[in-house]
């Protein structure tokens, strides 16, 4: 038995949801692209429940699915390849835009299907026949849970499994300001299945390749700190991915470490991806506004966090970044 | 108001104290030195609940207070002067022998007062006249939480702050074991009073010294794999932590960049901390007793962690440590 957890502002949506999946014999659902725990997890809990309901279910993700998300219960059933034959409901889950699941879905296409869009993202295009979208949940896991409550399905260990790494990816365990106390409950219910925190905890969050910590060393030895370390610079060259072996996208996080020194003020990760073209991640700490640093080079995102590419040498790109930064920063440059 | 939460295991205790706190016009509150969030989380929230209700409170420390705790509200009030005048009630707080808040403290000086201790390790000796120690709690503050929530003290903005980062510190934000369903709903509820989660958080677990990072690069750049990478050997000598201005305690963690390499089954941290005084750091992932190997040494730990200090040159200690891991896995040496 489940306990009840009150979660008004999506009632009615729950409500509706839940009496449309308890008559259908079968549903595709859909992730998306560059899955992360969130996007995976959440698919494959629905999944298991409406599996365990007797419907037949097919799992799509264009993937490759990462490393440390192949533990999932149920990810083997998981492909890439598009159904050839699509049932009458499409249940789209984390995914801001159809086009998040598969490039080539069109408006078109979406017409002819009862199309579900379950989702937390505030971006979120409403492309839908049916739109469930809540950017106060902190994963779109935390509504998946309470889809489940309220269709009565039992939380196996194997939905806890997927449900728990949802939420602490999109969370950075229970870290992020977008944890709320439902966040909290829900896991609180979760755990109580009997699933190994720390062992998922070690595979999501700690685990590393042997790249992985070689380009850490690599990020950290070319760390500068610049005008009193309120800069904090991390430049990695192709010769350095290649000399790690780590894949570009093992670089995730890296910035954070440039950032985590207390005196930075700005944080900033330059990555040569290809020859100009300069890949680049800014973070500030307390008040600098990266969003606008990162505007200047046609980049944007958050006050806090924001990103770029620049389509120049690795060495002129360094040098227009750093100097974007002491501008901003309001430093006096000697040259 | 606070929600009730069923804690029957702890229900006659928290019936005493409560009545027992209730009464008294003020209270002496101990918590261990060296300490951590847990032990200075939740005596300030104690204390400043009983505050609120009136009561003078004495907060003692042996200190000194780490950098990344200056931040819990309360703390200026702590004092690692020991109170010339002791109250009637003397409350210990996170500490398995009460020699761990003062290294005088004997029997004789027990006799006198009403010592309540209120703990959550297992090996805690009972040495007070009343003795409440719960280790199915992760952290202490979760009892406190529980004691609070008894005695109907409303849970402010800085109790929240201080119980939640006593929580975090021992769940190692709820990834550990030792975090259960209760963990969650204990913070559920202290999330609801608008603490900053992110700020904790980045506070506690990602901000950093110089000299720290510093040091972590230093470690990764001395980071050794053996044996198709089942080993991974750190050794930071006193020229390192000269080199780069940080404290032998600084290095706590760093044994897990070791241990977290996907193929190492044995990883070890080797410090040289003077001349012949080596400090060592075993960490397994799977299956080999770290325990052992360290009692090889004169140490000893848990199966999966362990330490153990060797009085020896460094380069001695380091062979020495490598050749017993090595026989421990079974690896043939070809030397």
């Amino acid at each position: 038995m489940i306990p009840k957890m009150p979660r008004e502002r999506n009632s009615k949506h729950i409500k509706n949801l839940s009496s449309i999946l308890e008559k259908v014999p079968a549903a595709a659902l859909f992730s998306h692209v560059s899955p992360d725990g969130d996007s995976l997890g959440s698919m494959l809990a629905l999944g298991l429940a409406l599996e365990s309901l007797g419907k037949k279910i097919y799992y799509y993700n264009a993937g490759p699915i990462p490393e440390n998300l192949k533990f999932l219960p149920g990810v083997d059933n998981i492909s890439n390849l598009w159904p050839e034959e699509l049932p009458e409901v499409l249940i789209f889950i984390d995914c801001a835009e159809a086009e998040r699941a598969h490039s080539t879905i069109n408006s078109e296409f979406l017409k002819h299907k009862q199309i579900i869009n379950i989702d937390h993202h505030v971006s979120n295009s409403k492309f839908g026949t049916i739109n469930w979208v809540d950017p106060k949940a902190a994963a779109t896991g935390e509504m998946v849970y309470s889809l489940l409550e309220k269709m009565g399905v039992p939380i196996s260990y194997d939905i806890a499994v997927n449900l728990y790494t949802a939420i602490i990816t999109d969370t950075g365990r229970f870290s992020y300001s977008n944890t709320t106390p439902d966040s909290f409950k829900i896991a609180a219910q979760l755990v109580k299945t009997g699933i190994d925190l720390a062992g998922i905890n070690h595979i999501i969050f700690e685990r590393k390749t042997l790249p992985q910590i070689k380009l850490l060393r690599k990020a950290l030895s070319n760390l500068e700190l610049l005008h009193n370390n309120s800069i904090a610079v991390i430049v990695l060259s192709r010769h350095d991915f290649l000399d790690t072996g780590a894949d570009e996208n093992l670089s995730e996080g890296l910035v954070n470490y440039a950032r985590s020194i207390e005196q930075v003020e700005a944080a900033v990760l330059i990555k040569e991806l290809e020859d100009n073209e300069i890949k680049v991640s800014f973070r500030s700490n307390s008040w600098l506004d990266v969003n606008q640093v990162a505007s200047r080079f046609g980049g944007g995102g958050h006050v806090r966090a924001s990103g770029c590419t620049i389509y120049r040498p690795l060495k002129e790109a360094v040098k227009e970044v750093i100097t974007a930064l002491e501008e901003a920063l309001n430093i006096e440059r000697n040259n």
